[in-house]
């Protein structure tokens, strides 16, 4: 049981989810609350430690799961602490009591095994971690393959704000990084049509012809960085490129809205 | 010149950006950075003051923004502050040395004036102001005529973080609050075909007749609580449900994407 305020761990656990940095040196993160601390779990994630502070916890799916897995005793340590050395560790303002340690693992390109109709999408320095978290959310509805994050900037599926935000679907759909070089060859050799989201493209998203013949796949859809959209190399990569219609000048859309529009497009009709 | 962090108004404006309760007793609500500023005062919003730490702000607009009101004459009061105190009065994590004080006004369903083919939004106790924001982005980009909120729970546009994510559509889209019964009684008196977004639906968003006869309005389009969708109130008084369609069982969408593809659908082949 830990007690203190002041414990390594407690402290450590705070780094964590302060500084991508941080989890990038310790080879884990840590993610709270009910919902994401059982995702982990059902989705066989490397969860190296249950934290639980029995006092605050009041979700009765995880005192269950908790009393099955200590009743299986294969499953990963359950660390009891103090509610005061819960909060302590904590970084939201009611903490849940619930929390995991998971690994971080670093992964690539040749982690993918998609699907010969796959949809894929790939994000250039995705900036904001709740865009990050609501895409991760939209991927899994629309049942797509994967989420490929390039460029040198960019958040990382791992930040407290983007777990929350995916509501668990970080540990369903899997995540890499890689090249904008590696995506493009790696596209190019399993015949993906290569779709790009931009303001200033001439076909809208909508019309006949822009997406309608290749929603049965296989698609990547590269989706530029908040600020700065696509760089050229990219936007010039993509076998064609489609932009959302808009009303006035000077608008524009959330990037995780404009992504979910999208990619209702490009699974019209396809899903239950 | 304000000098001091401990200056009177640094505290009332960083109470401004912590505590509802706070801006409606003040009457009035502060955003911050070129772009909520700039789209301020290009909306006839009613700016009280603008504040600037000159050694701060590095936005040529701005700079050129200010001194055409001084110029003029006729602007709101522009007050200087020191880079200690405007940092001091900020929330950001990089104060951008431009901020403005906007009169809050409480508005109702008497002061929107819909057009005859209108789209509506209703939101139903919408608690995350991050979803707010982009809600309101997306309204503005699909030429919709209000945002109308409803329920007891629930943020405001004034907030912090929504006016961020609006990127300034909260100047631009008109939003008031009402009750359920009132907004239904408003909807009835105009005609408006009432859709309810509902997990439950029978009918998916992009089947045949579901929006496609009511894309020329008017439409209310009503959005359920990120927790609990709608009331049954609602749902029941509706003309008709959607659902979007999803994969697997107990996925979700993020609010804010939900509502983006519903609106993009309900303006199908009808924006530039």
């Amino acid at each position: 049981m830990i007690e203190s305020p002041s414990n390594p761990l407690v402290k450590a656990v705070r780094r964590l989810q302060r500084s991508a940095a941080e989890r990038r040196s310790q080879g884990r993160f840590y993610v709270e609350g009910p919902r994401l601390v059982l995702s982990a779990l059902d989705s066989a994630a490397p969860v190296e430690q249950v934290l639980v502070a029995p006092e605050l916890c009041r979700s009765a799916a995880v005192t269950e799961r908790l009393a099955a897995l200590r009743a299986a005793g294969n499953g990963p340590p359950i660390l009891e602490l103090t509610a005061a050395a819960f909060t302590a560790l904590s970084e939201r303002d009611g903490p849940t009591g619930i929390g995991a340690l998971v690994a971080r693992r670093e992964r690539g390109l040749a982690d993918l095994t998609p699907r010969p109709d796959a949809l894929v999408v790939a994000a250039w320095d995705l900036a904001d971690p709740g865009n990050l978290g609501s895409l991760l959310r939209t991927l899994e509805a629309v049942d797509a393959d994967a989420l490929i994050l390039c460029g040198e900037a960019g958040t990382e599926p791992e930040h407290p704000t983007a777990a929350k935000a995916s509501m668990g679907a970080l540990f369903r759909v899997p995540t890499v990084r890689t090249t904008a070089a590696a995506l493009l060859a790696w596209a190019r050799e399993r015949q993906m049509v290569v779709v790009a989201s931009s303001a200033r493209a001439a076909a809208a998203h909508w019309a006949d012809g822009a997406l309608e013949d290749i929603i049965s796949g296989p698609v990547l859809l590269l989706l530029g960085s908040e600020r700065a959209g696509l760089p050229p190399e990219l936007l010039e990569a993509a076998d064609r490129q489609v932009r959302i219609p808009m009303a006035g000048s000077g608008t524009s859309l959330n990037l995780a809205v404009a992504a979910g529009i999208l990619l209702y497009e490009l699974r019209r009709g396809r899903l239950p």
